[in-house]
């Protein structure tokens, strides 16, 4: 273990999933200690021991547990139910949601739910006392999962400036580009923006289009 | 006028707001026939006389009714007034609406209207018979009013294809790139990416932030 390595475990909960394992990977390589928790703790060790770079696997409660940052990379359809298996171990965390409202079948047609977004809605779920903060809702998981450029953005959203600094480092130490997208009620866009991508790649024979902010952007203040 | 100008005319509603004003322009130097219409006529008129390219201008309905094409390029605070009072000049017309539900002071922030977007909204107030479409949602107007490569995608929602592919093809008619974006309905990303480019213009000091697809794009099936 490099002596440089960040101090932070980061947990990804839902980490069996194309996103989480591509999340928790792109972590594990740039060098923090990463736990892949999964509802299933047999599933979990073993996507880890395939994901290798020293990763854990474990059940989702005892990941979040565990760790300091807890991404949270379930379908919208176990989002409530996944969220109220970690709250008890969320207190005072940073938490990434990574959900977006895919309504099957019907994925590729924005479908935001009753609350606006995902995120607002796990804001909800999860109650005071957690640093919610809303990304990684537009990066294509295969794309994620290769060493390569990835070529597209990652908004991040959360009412917490702070919070959302902390995302958009790690994003960044990621090789991908982190941006400021504003309050956790603006991560209806990048939500949204996730079927209208799906919607792309079926229309266009594209292989995980992304979005990227054009124009210059310079030190965000 | 060259032999092979476009037979058609195409209004634009709210022609004397920078986006329209710019929509205009550009449609007029590629050799579109362009009325701009604004609630005050003489507004209107003076407007075109500033933008040139044989453009005209007069009161909004007269536009509509004169247009085989009709942009709509208000603020959201006055789509219900406008289409009311257009309304009977759309029948059997291709519509573009680009409202954006921008509710201000908090303009950096996604606030989608109950209807799930303005375009839906659109189409409630229009009722049958019109072929809605809404674009040109995140395209900066005062870049899109420069002879420049603007670098960003224009989106293209709508329910009929046909009408979609006809908007596609206007944006890409006017240096821009047009994708197909899907339902109506998938309108609602655009229109909350709005809010979050004003958010990103504001955060990073950006001058007219947009957004680009990334990833290979094939011809549209």
């Amino acid at each position: 273990m490099p002596s440089d390595r960040p101090a932070q475990t980061i947990a990804v909960i839902g980490g069996t999933g194309h996103l989480g394992a591509a999340i928790a990977w792109r972590l594990a390589r740039t060098g923090y200690k990463v736990i892949v928790g999964s509802r299933d703790g047999a599933a979990a060790m073993a996507k880890a021991g395939e994901l290798g770079h020293g990763i854990a696997g474990m059940p989702n409660a005892e990941a979040a547990a565990l760790g300091n940052i807890v991404f949270v990379t379930v379908p919208f359809a176990a989002q409530a139910v996944t969220l109220a298996d970690i709250r008890p171990h969320l207190a005072g965390k940073l938490v990434v949601d990574t959900t977006v409202p895919l309504m099957p079948p019907k994925v590729a047609r924005v479908q935001l739910p009753a609350e606006g977004s995902a995120a607002v809605r796990a804001a909800g779920l999860l109650g005071e006392g957690v640093e919610l903060v809303s990304s990684f809702h537009n990066v294509a998981a295969h794309k994620l999962a290769q060493d390569i450029d990835v070529g597209c953005d990652v908004l991040v959203f959360g009412d917490s400036k702070a919070a959302r600094s902390q995302v958009v480092a790690l994003a960044d130490a990621m090789g991908l580009r982190g941006i400021h997208g504003g309050a956790l009620a603006n991560s209806a866009a990048a939500e949204a923006m996730t079927s209208l991508l799906i919607f792309i790649n079926k229309t266009y024979q594209a292989d995980g289009a992304g979005i990227r902010i054009t124009g210059e952007l310079n030190q965000a203040d």
